[in-house]
């Protein structure tokens, strides 16, 4: 059921623009490369309508923000609404700061197609964007994100991935849960954020937006759990983890994949 | 013949300014150093004269540029010259949006030493800024490169390199094909970009920009080929390819080198 | 002695905020994550005091700076400060253009608790900034940096650290010297970046900077010289380091540590 998204963008080979942080800019468009995408990064004011206009889809990612960039991204998604085309919002360090949060806030009324993020970022963002459902009152963390999941998803109609041991996926009729990966690739930096553009690319190809976050999802955190066990450490990972994703086939994928529907 | 300008090279570790695009500067740094150059990266308009003046070669990259990297970069090729310092432009995504387009015939009366870039840019950047020459009508993409590559070499004076399977080097009197490399190396994020960076090397050394061009460009591409052999992805290749140019030796390149003059 | 505090950055997982450069921003955040710490790097005006506010350590390192980071870079350590936070400074190519010179004597009365940079770069801030000492008419470059960090340290208050074959830790009433490392680290792009990073997450968590600076560097030391026994070259030595980073033990720190007091 899955596997098919994966063929899909290895046959169209979308093109994915990207505002992302300086950071994970290259291990990011590198993972669009190994799974077959092509990654365009820019964010000129001055050409960044212009480069959304031509690519299937929009990720961004407000680590490294700024002024500047910021505008970026506002004229970027500005385009993607205009020519329909979807686009994904990773909140990194939603909470950390009241910038961020403000930024973010500004973001949001523009209806992600997927909003992808760890637990305390998602109830970061649910908690300053949504009005909170009364008696929230649960146990734990996951539970906790899954409700702020679920309140993102009724405000703005996205997609939701709350990232962790199980990523979730919350969209308006199903709850996904897939719990591939592995501890390890919380000591690589912006493996996360490489996740993301991932999605990205499969909701350029595809208009199951759930099926093609869950898609993205397996097929990333596969990619880091087969890795991991032919690395020594971090370092190993973050390579092995490219060559993973280009050489993938069905039969590792359908063997390895762990989902919950 | 080319391995002289290697020798040349690692005798005398060049200093190479590059203003290039953020998703690279990792890469492109780590090639410098791994065939004995040395990187600088700057932009800063407050430092970007001091800077190109205590290097012997500047590289332009216009992959994620703004408003400010232009002018740094104006500034940058301004002193270049003055000091007579060879420079070297990549064109990245020449053709994608009007604005680089803009930037590029800008930069070209600058007369870069030498221009490197794939087919569809050096296409992009001829159609722009040279007076085409008629009855062009060439049977495939190759040949239309090479006759763009002409027009630019005309107009502005520089060696043309236009890469792909065949890398072509189009100087005013010779065209030199190397055909090295694979083609994991287009799932790698800016190996172009680092092999740009090694010609700006290797033309801070040598007088003959052709020559600095091809050796620069047979080196780079037989780093690739070799790597690729060693390699299970194309997270293997961008880490072997450094290793590869470190070890180089005369016999390793004499036996790959596949050229035609 | 100095691995207790290998275990206590471990342990207390410090977050540490970087303003640092462009080229080494991913391999930085690595490092640190490697070593147990949690990376931040944040340089907007609108929210770097608030980042500043959240972490153990403050990471200024002033490669590709520009006009709009040299003001995130005083927001950052004027809000370190004022909470009583240590912050390091990597004085990235010192003496190379007035305008670094220029930013690094506005930076350096911030009192940092540790600088560190090769020799020539601290002897080029200890040029501009201090009063030298008469008769200073040393033999060799290593014992000019170390009258230089002696001026620095005196002036400023801060631990000097001199890197080199050996790396020379310069307290008000210590000198250490760890003589760990290899020559091939120098092929990387920005591992002493990263180094200084790593000082700064140790910083973060113990009182005795001198202590906490000889620890931090006899660890990345030492894991780039055991990374480099199992590495073909500088690709794969960056890659190599973070794993050893992450998996170093004890007794290998211990068998491998060249300290002398």
């Amino acid at each position: 059921m899955l596997w098919k998204h994966i063929l899909e963008v290895r046959k169209q080979a979308p093109l994915v623009h990207n505002i992302t942080n300086y950071v994970v800019m290259n291990n990011s468009a590198n993972a669009l490369l190994a799974i077959g995408a092509s990654p365009i990064m820019a964010h000129a004011h001055s050409e960044v309508r212009d480069m959304v206009s031509i690519c299937q889809s929009l990720v961004i990612n407000i680590g490294t923000l700024d002024e500047y960039k910021t505008t970026s991204m506002k004229l970027a998604i500005e385009t993607a609404i205009e020519l329909e085309k979807p686009w994904i919002l990773d909140p990194v360090g939603a909470g950390a700061t009241p910038y961020r949060d403000q930024i973010l806030a500004e973001l949001l009324p523009y209806r992600p197609a997927v909003i992808r993020g760890n637990a305390s970022e998602i109830m970061a963002l649910a908690k300053t964007n949504t009005s909170p459902t009364k008696g929230v009152d649960s146990s734990n963390q996951s539970d906790e994100a899954l409700e702020a999941a679920r309140q993102l998803q009724q405000s703005f109609g996205s997609v939701v991935c709350i990232s962790g041991e199980t990523d979730i996926i919350v969209g308006a009729e199903r709850t996904i849960r897939i719990s591939n990966g592995h501890p390890l690739m919380t000591r690589v930096t912006g493996l996360g954020c490489s996740a993301t553009a991932v999605i990205g690319a499969f909701i350029g190809v595809t208009e199951d937006k759930v099926e093609a976050t869950a898609a993205a999802t397996a097929l990333f955190s596969i990619a880091g759990e087969l890795a991991q066990q032919i690395s020594t450490g971090p370092g190993s990972l973050q390579v092995n983890i490219l060559d993973v994703l280009y050489n993938m086939t069905e039969q590792q994928f359908i063997d390895t994949l762990k989902i919950q529907n």
